[in-house]
């Protein structure tokens, strides 16, 4: 008996586990964290009808969700003012993007996305053998006109573009994204990452016919609506390409308790609106705690703030550790130069008064 | 702008969907099911623990779940024998299968299983562009030397066998599927599905070293601990294979409500002997019925029995409609001849006096 031999694309990839999480922090550290400001969580938590409809739902955890997940895209559907046929949920959205690129990416084709954002996405096209172009951000902003010149430059099948973007926290106006979609070349497909849209003021979302045969939108149940650990994201965009998904998905993949976490807290607007507001206070606050430190911040659409620690890369991962040292879970841009900043997620006053606790120190123990 | 076009595997896959669940029928009914005996859950639900944990867990679902599934790994440990870096948890065996097939298989590759036996792993495996040889059942038993025999012929890169076997619910001895996978050509790798393993007789548990290369074998949550709704298996092989999962796998995909579930679950062991008998008990109410109605069971080492209408797949299938539009959900094999069985899982008291008051009617208007 020999070892089983793994494809040429999956021998190709690192065995190593990509993403780090909070609990493996606080094992290696041996306590819990004060404050968990590093994944974009809504620590203001979900609807208190959410939780009441999933506390339901556990007793009926014995039975698989229903694989069309029928009940949530018909509430999504009068939500979104498109018909369900337009809609898939999924396992989050990196469940989804996983999903597209198998749909789409043969290997060797090209795919576009900017230099530094959702690493997640990159480990979906590696994983299927695409051909990752990257463009650098101008300034704190993905460079819609870059991508849309690589796009043509490399003949690219795929381009990425999270508005409001992650890391950044920045956003375009909806009528430049419009746009975007409208100068790519034939046969590429614009995946438009709005996990932060229902956090971003109207201006941000584009208008998009939803039948326009080159965007797919992808939202989330994770940020402003509380659901991160129950994974449930959904995509919109032109039937066919959405129909596609149940050639490939795991239909039966849905747990039956996020399905009815997910329905009530999109029928519960007027909490989502209270958090909106709380998030919109939050960001003003680590602005504020920036600033009495000597630090400035980049103005966000999204559930989070991009803090600039003022200095290189290196310091800015030595303030991050500081903050983790005394139990804040904060994290950064993966890549240079938006990596001289700190990315903080929004929360409530507990966690804003450990992050404004622990900010002074570890920036003196940074020098 | 054009439409998008797919990969050329997926182009060739059905965009149909392959599984239809009870909530579609029900749909379709315009009214719930009395009893819900059709996909093998566990009606006998999970731990109370497990429930109770489950809803502590709801109250932290604005986190992520630990992408590393630490703890539930350690506790598999210790309840397997096995040390940690042989086990990985996913989303449900069906999850995994995905990512299994989809690190082996390239297009073209030889895959073997039986004829009627899992869907969703030929699902996978057509979905990579794997090309399926199947064997048939020898009677109400999966042929291992006929899949051993194809295995050779076909040259195949992955064998699927599910023992205890699902839709007929016959188990092979421990020993016989320990030689089995001896007997594979070199670099074939044995998928053993050992999703109703726990609710098997001890006999049927091959002892087989996890480090042995050519074998994985995956086990569920799903059926004795009764979360089918909470999408967890887990797989436990050589550290090389099961850390290739690493490469692929959705890392944040688990959600923390079924984290909690399954490792409670486990823990609760008094729970998980008590389902198991009572799933005896159903086992041999079920072939009680039957018999009082004329018909003949398979013996089952599953939470499910194969009651054979004794005629052709179209009484069956008469019988099968006549249950359901009486409110009793049960399915059927896929494929002749097994499909002349209807498959029944085992339940309480309430569910299986359903089943006792719709049989004969079912029977007696299928003619």
């Amino acid at each position: 008996m020999t070892h089983i031999k793994l494809t040429k694309i999956a021998q190709s990839l690192p065995n190593a586990v990509p993403f780090v999480g909070p609990e493996a922090l606080e094992r290696q550290r041996g306590v819990a964290f004060k404050a968990r400001l590093g994944a974009n969580e809504s620590t203001f938590g979900p609807s208190p009808k959410a939780i009441a409809a999933m506390n339901a739902a556990v007793q009926e955890t014995w039975k698989y969700c229903d694989p069309e997940n029928h009940d949530l895209k018909e509430a999504l559907s009068a939500h979104l003012g498109v018909h369900r046929d337009h809609i898939v949920v999924g396992e989050g959205i990196d469940g989804l993007q996983g999903y597209l690129v198998r749909l789409i990416i043969e290997p060797g084709d090209a795919v576009v996305t900017s230099l530094g954002a959702y690493p997640t996405f990159n480990f979906h096209v590696n994983g299927f053998g695409g051909d990752l172009h990257t463009v650098p951000y101008q300034g704190n902003f993905e460079d819609i006109d870059a991508l849309i010149a690589k796009a043509h430059q490399v003949k690219a099948k795929l381009v990425y573009f999270a508005n409001p973007d992650n890391p950044m926290g920045t956003h375009h106006r909806g009528q430049d994204v419009a746009e975007f979609a409208s100068k790519l070349p034939k046969g590429c497909l614009l995946l438009l990452d709005e996990a932060y849209a229902d956090l971003a003021p109207p201006e941000a979302i584009p208008e998009i016919p939803v039948k326009t045969p080159n965007v797919i939108r992808m939202r989330t149940f994770s940020k402003a609506y509380g659901l991160a650990g129950a994974r449930v994201g959904y995509a919109f965009g032109p039937v066919d390409l959405i129909q596609a998904f149940d050639k490939v998905r795991n239909h039966f993949g849905m747990t039956r308790v996020s399905q009815a976490g997910a329905l009530a807290a999109l029928a519960d607007q007027e909490y989502f609106k209270h958090v909106t507001g709380l998030v919109a206070q939050s960001r003003t606050k680590i602005d504020k705690i920036a600033r009495s430190n000597g630090l400035i911040t980049v103005p966000s659409a999204t559930n989070f703030v991009a803090v600039d620690c003022g200095r290189d890369h290196e310091f800015a991962t030595l303030v991050l550790n500081g903050l983790i040292d005394q139990g804040v879970f904060v994290r950064m841009p993966g890549v240079s130069p938006l990596n001289r900043h700190i990315r903080v997620s929004c929360g409530g006053e507990q966690e804003m008064a450990a992050f404004a606790d622990a900010l002074p120190d570890a920036l003196r123990s940074a020098g």
